[in-house]
């Protein structure tokens, strides 16, 4: 069962207008929620994240916080307890012709469940293995939105070369992976790329900065190179999906001998927590 | 009527799936095809353009050239007579589920017609405005692709501001309008960014040099910043469906004190003569 504009229909027969800009264009904004045991997590912050790529493409919000929390509910009324991600996905709706330049629209609004597998503490403890590549997304990446054949080619890269993640730099500075933070461990310092217009400002990321702070981890918000990525202690990749995953290779480069550090350990047993909470 | 994987249906019943990934990733191709009373303009140039967009994402051509052509011969055949834009798009296809990376799919393969108003010479010869913008988009611009948020905030900054295009520039170089590219003159040379990554290589592009080639220009394929941009004594934008416009003002400032250059004169007059040929 899937959610679109007032209706919870069936995946397969669920569909839209080829006008629909989201097609034509790209032209949208999206949110990936976690939800454990019929717990939607860090709802508010996604939301709070939401708008902001709303505004930053001047589609306006169709819902209130609270039509979203009901909407959430719903669809997940129809699926047995378990965990699951959320998709949101807001277009800025169905247009009489195709130009690029816009009306006011009704957003169309989707949202879907996926079951979420989490990897859990012994497979992520094995460590995962990423490519770096030149970052060639636009100068916005603040901005969640549905214009994403970049990140496409990239996962697919991923893929082909059997690695977790593609982390990626522009400009010799490490932004971000292709569907996830990136955060560097050296001498007890936590380092990674502020938030700013190259990279998401992951909730996750917040999570695991609030996490290494419990570790008592000093935090360095601040932009490292590729040599800075290839020496540390440690590294790890975040996402809602992934949670806090230790990155162990590096282009075919074992990082710290293929350790995986003590601090990982920590940040990903309070991230736990914070779960639970 | 429209175009369908096969089937050509009206346009406000025509409808995808929300598993598209042209829909969820943007993950398509496109291009746009003028017609003049019915005689399909440069359609095997736009086809080999749509073959190399292609190929960068790694879709599969699901037609060949033939078929295209008999595509938009049936698509033409249910309107009247008269000057058209083809617009083509692909995308990867419908997926079994939400995710980057990809198998490969059937290709969703969408045609519609829209109106091709062209705004003849007079009123081209009034002479055009403009803004000049950072260039923020991804750096594959050669990729005609339907991840197009940026170039829609663009279109839309050009609407808000009553100019006809915004001019981009990356790195202090200018490299071509949002949905054009831009050419400049200065002394007899005619000067304009050369295809690379950083521009979609234009069918009018070429037919514009074309056309200046056969006015005598010299032709100049090479980077100019916005002070060249400033200071030219002629300043065009090219595209498919604006065939070749003189730009008079950007940024409010006058080009060459307003001036219609002369050479914009014998290049327009000349690419009308490719369009009969």
């Amino acid at each position: 069962m899937v959610y679109l504009n007032g209706n919870f229909i069936a995946k397969n027969q669920c569909r839209i207008s080829v006008m629909d800009r989201g097609f034509l264009f790209g032209d949208g904004i999206y949110e990936v929620v976690s939800v454990y045991q019929g717990k939607i997590f860090s709802l508010n912050e996604h939301l709070q994240r939401l708008q902001k790529s709303l505004d930053s493409v001047k589609i306006a919000n169709p819902h209130t916080q609270k039509q979203w929390l009901e909407i959430c509910n719903k669809l997940l009324s129809y699926a047995p307890k378990g965990d699951y991600s959320i998709y949101f996905q807001i277009t800025r709706g169905v247009g009489a012709e195709r130009k690029h330049d816009f009306e006011t629209l009704t957003p169309t609004v989707y949202l879907q469940l996926s079951k979420l597998v989490l990897k859990g503490k012994k497979l992520l403890s094995q460590g995962f293995s990423a490519i770096t590549q030149e970052d060639i997304r636009w100068h916005r990446c603040d901005i969640k939105s549905t214009s994403l054949l970049a990140n496409t080619l990239y996962a697919q890269n991923a893929k082909e070369n059997q690695v977790e993640e593609v982390i990626l730099q522009r400009n010799n500075i490490i932004t971000e992976g292709a569907t996830s933070n990136v955060f560097i461990l050296k001498n007890n310092i936590l380092q990674t790329h502020p938030t700013d217009n190259n990279i998401l400002a992951g909730i996750t990321r917040d999570l695991t900065l609030k996490s290494a702070d419990a570790c008592s981890l000093e935090i360095n918000e601040s932009t490292f190179n590729r040599d800075d990525l290839m020496s540390a202690d440690e590294v790890w990749i975040s996402s809602s999906t992934r949670e806090i995953m230790p990155i162990n290779k590096i282009d075919s480069q074992a990082i710290n001998n293929g350790k995986i550090g003590k601090y990982w350990n920590c940040v990903y047993d309070h991230y736990q927590q914070l779960k639970n909470d």
